[in-house]
């Protein structure tokens, strides 16, 4: 028997918002090698699986990209079934290209399995739709690090143009918001932060950009995956998760009830 | 009993990439609205629900937005469970938004269950990641309908800065190929058009942007949703989706395979 690889998307956090593909994957494994944001419910749905766990943490040691990706290759040539599980999805920001690449040049089969992106499902688990009609034509993800390109991009870009969702970005809000108001972000654009999406540990903040700096974020969930949302869309939140018309920074709305 | 009503979205079209939760609420669903871009095999998993079209097509008379909203409320109202069905993510250029305040108006309990959104899950389809280490920071989604806001973005954007992927943007793509000329975009970055991604009916084509204007969509294909990608990260697909390394245009790669 041949093996083979297949990198999964684990979506935002909840199993429930995994695809029907990814979980059928997640039953048939024989080897899952998981990152450090994939939520642990998910792992535990390869149930027949061996589980390893090769995430970068920051600060840590940790396993670099060739040994993960070698893991993966020799695990497909001694026949067993890899699956390859990232948080959201594989191609963004996930290196699923890089791994899907290294499987390929090594001839091992590779398939790809998309997740829901937390650039979109997480702010939607706090009612933040990233689109909304005659509010923004668009939306744009980045990741804030490292922050140049980043940066170079949003110096660019008028103010409130389009929804922007920057991943990877709380460790460096404060200096973020500096750099958005040396550039004339308005201080009044509405924002949000939020940490964990669809998890039981979801945490969020709303408020005006302008408070950005000072947001504290909890002790005990700041290792949890977070973004943060800046537009006029984030003003939509009150009428969509709950109905009302307040515009209060609160804590976690969830709108997935 | 007491009604609700479910915004459930139906991602690209293979139904093994419905999340979970979509399929649960489609298979417990007493009513079902979908729209003119959800796949028919993900509309039949509402085995037992009455199934009405509510769909927009363009030139043909349609239901308008406002009708959409009683069928769902009226539904509700009557003690059904309303499953409000749409194409990719109800966020992502869906009205959710909108869907979702009209049902909190009418006071009725509304859950939103995301959905693969085509802007990601259709250029991965074919073995382009929006995001790549080192290619690009992020990428942003337009709709290219209607033009002007999408093309005030584009013009304030520095050529190949960020992946960019433009829904609903091919019946226009020579008069948008030529805006994008008069501003500089070079000639020679990669461009690909995605139709009908993950349904039986996929195409895909693969150029530089300079022969955009001159593609040919098949005749029998064009009521598909379809999609524009450009950036470096085209470039990328060949080596994913099937390790070559040829650049030449190709149709249909599927790397869901």
């Amino acid at each position: 028997m041949s093996g083979s690889v297949t990198l999964v998307g684990a979506g935002p956090g909840d199993p429930d918002l995994l695809t029907v593909r990814a979980v059928r994957a997640l039953e048939q494994a024989d080897l899952v090698l998981y990152d450090a944001l994939v939520d642990p419910r998910v792992v535990a749905l390869a149930a027949k699986a061996s589980r390893f766990f090769v995430g970068k943490r920051a600060a840590l040691p940790s396993i670099t990209q060739a040994s993960i990706c070698r893991l993966m290759i020799r695990g497909a040539q001694a026949g067993k079934r890899v699956v390859r599980l990232k948080g959201g999805d594989p191609f963004v920001f996930g290196r699923g290209g890089e791994e899907a690449i290294a499987c390929r040049e090594a001839g091992v089969a590779v398939e790809i399995v998309p997740g829901l992106s937390s650039s979109i499902a997480g702010p939607a688990s706090v009612g933040i739709p990233v689109t909304h009609r005659q509010v923004t034509p668009g939306f744009l993800v980045l990741s804030a690090t490292p922050a140049e390109p980043c940066r170079a991009v949003l110096a660019t870009l008028t103010p409130g143009a389009v929804t922007v969702v920057l991943m990877m970005s709380l460790r460096e809000r404060a200096s973020l918001a500096a750099f958005l108001a040396e550039h004339h972000w308005p201080t009044r654009l509405p924002a949000a932060v939020v940490l964990g999406a669809t998890t039981p540990e979801a945490w969020s903040w709303r408020g005006p950009l302008g408070e950005l700096a000072q947001v504290a974020l909890p002790e005990d969930r700041r290792h949890l995956p977070g973004l943060l949302v800046l537009g006029e869309v984030v003003s939509l939140a009150d009428a969509i998760a709950t109905g009302a018309e307040s515009s209060e920074a609160v804590p976690a709305v969830p709108a997935f009830a």
